[in-house]
């Protein structure tokens, strides 16, 4: 029987053990399981690697707890800018959305410009366009309001700092999401949402949208995705470096995975992490920051939930 | 003495021969030949790669024939959406934007967003007040309106159709334009820059501003500009795909310039081309359509201008 393999990230950076509250740490370890467990049930019951890896990230998308979808940050506006990509290892399809402010799931939105357009990313108002064009669901500021988020963005919103996710150092922590996954068909497939950075200006995308920088997936070699200092990331093209790793080099996934984020990426100053799984069912979940909220189920049915 | 180079193109597509006025082609010859050689005397006289792309895409920018700054396409709306990028391949920073509508030159927009942000890509209304933070020159619709364009666009804007430069067909000419250069301290710089597709919706955007599709420089390979269907070339991670050919297989710029254009993106659809010089000052220009717009000087000081 074809193995199947499922894992998922919530965002890497500095996640110190004492700053955590044991409860919310619980509420942390409890949203990666129901969504891990959500992306597996579909995998399981012989859907496609895609629909698992879109449910996972529409899963952490409405948790309030990750920077993505309803967890989105502040950006500088006082809205929120949102960006997601979704691949298919097979076709290599993919679809891309940036910008974006009222779709309730953005990866959703990713979806359907991979199935029903021509194209592969969409930016701001045009992309809320197509999304009302797809009956895409969009919910108002009060559904993207979070108290714990305003008061991120209130403590710096009239400096020029950024501010990634829950921390004042842009290496401290990075709000990002994402799924990959491969199906009993022999299928990968990766997805990335991310509500980008606290008082982001200037329109900025960071790697999540973008394919190869962020979000990948090649049956010849793995699915793909990351989370961190985007700017890094897009500079390194961070995903499609672990694709050609093995597939021009013969590297293991695993080996693939640590030449990128413990050598290449740290050589231009990027931190964080990703999460891969290979066309055999390999998991790999490497970060070179202090923590990263990730789980995975593998082919033997072996579940991880960690953060450290 | 270090070996200089320059590459330019002005986008590819089925330039059928025919069809191509006399005069005209001689116009398309004389801005080419113009282009590549104002980029060359900057490299000439001590001038970074940065400085003699930026100078040579500014040429082609400033020129009505190509589609990108003055000769942009018309979007859907009626206005122009353009995106550009530039990357250093010394110490891999780059810049990007997406989405302009009234900056005068979209690359020396995307060499700010490089030297005066710690971002890499700026998007839509943000690119634009980061470009007015910078004082970076806007022109109002007037310069950029064209009677072919307009034409162009008044033709099919009723239409679902989309429209890529001059011809009804997405595969028959690609609008883009782009240089790539090695400089006399041996650094390699890429920068490219476009105008999109005519009749543009939804905020499309294509491969040229994404570092890793449309556009790379890195000193351990080569520095590339793409022109084609955009969304082949985002799918494909065309320029990328060519450093990691010649970083991790081997290959010399001409044979993974061949891999890339002439196997890797044509078996997933893609029709186009690109420029590239590698680190010893060798140039390439291939293309799997009927032709493309280009022109080079090598370190000989061969000018070679050609369009078929």
């Amino acid at each position: 029987m074809q193995k199947i393999s499922l894992a998922i990230h919530g965002g890497a950076g500095t996640i110190i053990k004492n700053k955590m509250n044991p409860s919310l740490e619980k509420k942390y370890l409890k949203g990666l399981k129901d969504a891990v467990n959500e992306g597996y049930k579909l995998l399981k019951s012989g859907s496609s690697s895609t629909d698992a890896v879109q449910s996972a990230v529409e899963n952490l998308e409405n948790n309030p707890l990750f920077n993505a979808g309803k967890g989105a940050v502040f950006s500088a506006n006082g809205k929120h800018e949102m960006d997601a990509a979704i691949m298919e290892g097979k076709s290599l399809n993919a679809g891309g959305v940036c910008g974006v402010s009222s779709v309730k799931n953005p990866i959703s939105l990713a979806r359907l410009v991979m199935d029903k357009s021509e194209h592969v990313l969409l930016s701001g108002k045009g992309a809320e366009d197509f999304a009302s064009l797809m009956n895409c669901k969009t919910e108002n500021e009060k559904y993207f309001y979070d108290e714990f988020r305003h008061d991120q963005w209130q403590r710096i919103k009239d400096t020029d700092k950024f501010q990634l996710d829950h921390s004042p150092k842009k290496t401290d922590k990075f709000g990002t999401v994402g799924a990959v996954a491969l199906d009993s068909f022999g299928n990968l497939a990766a997805a990335t949402s991310t509500g980008g950075m606290t008082n982001k200006k200037f329109g900025r995308v960071g790697d999540s949208p973008i394919i190869g920088a962020g979000n990948y997936a090649n049956n010849k070699t793995c699915a793909i995705s990351c989370t961190g200092s985007g700017e890094f990331f897009l500079r390194g093209v961070v995903a499609y470096d672990v694709s050609c790793l093995m597939e021009m080099r013969g590297l293991s996934l695993e080996a693939a995975c640590k030449e990128v984020i413990q050598k290449r990426i740290k050589l231009i100053g990027g931190d964080g992490g990703l999460i891969a799984v290979d066309n055999k069912g390999n998991i790999a979940m490497p970060f070179n920051t202090e923590g990263m909220y990730r789980a995975s189920i593998d082919f033997t049915g072996k579940e991880i939930i960690e953060i450290y």
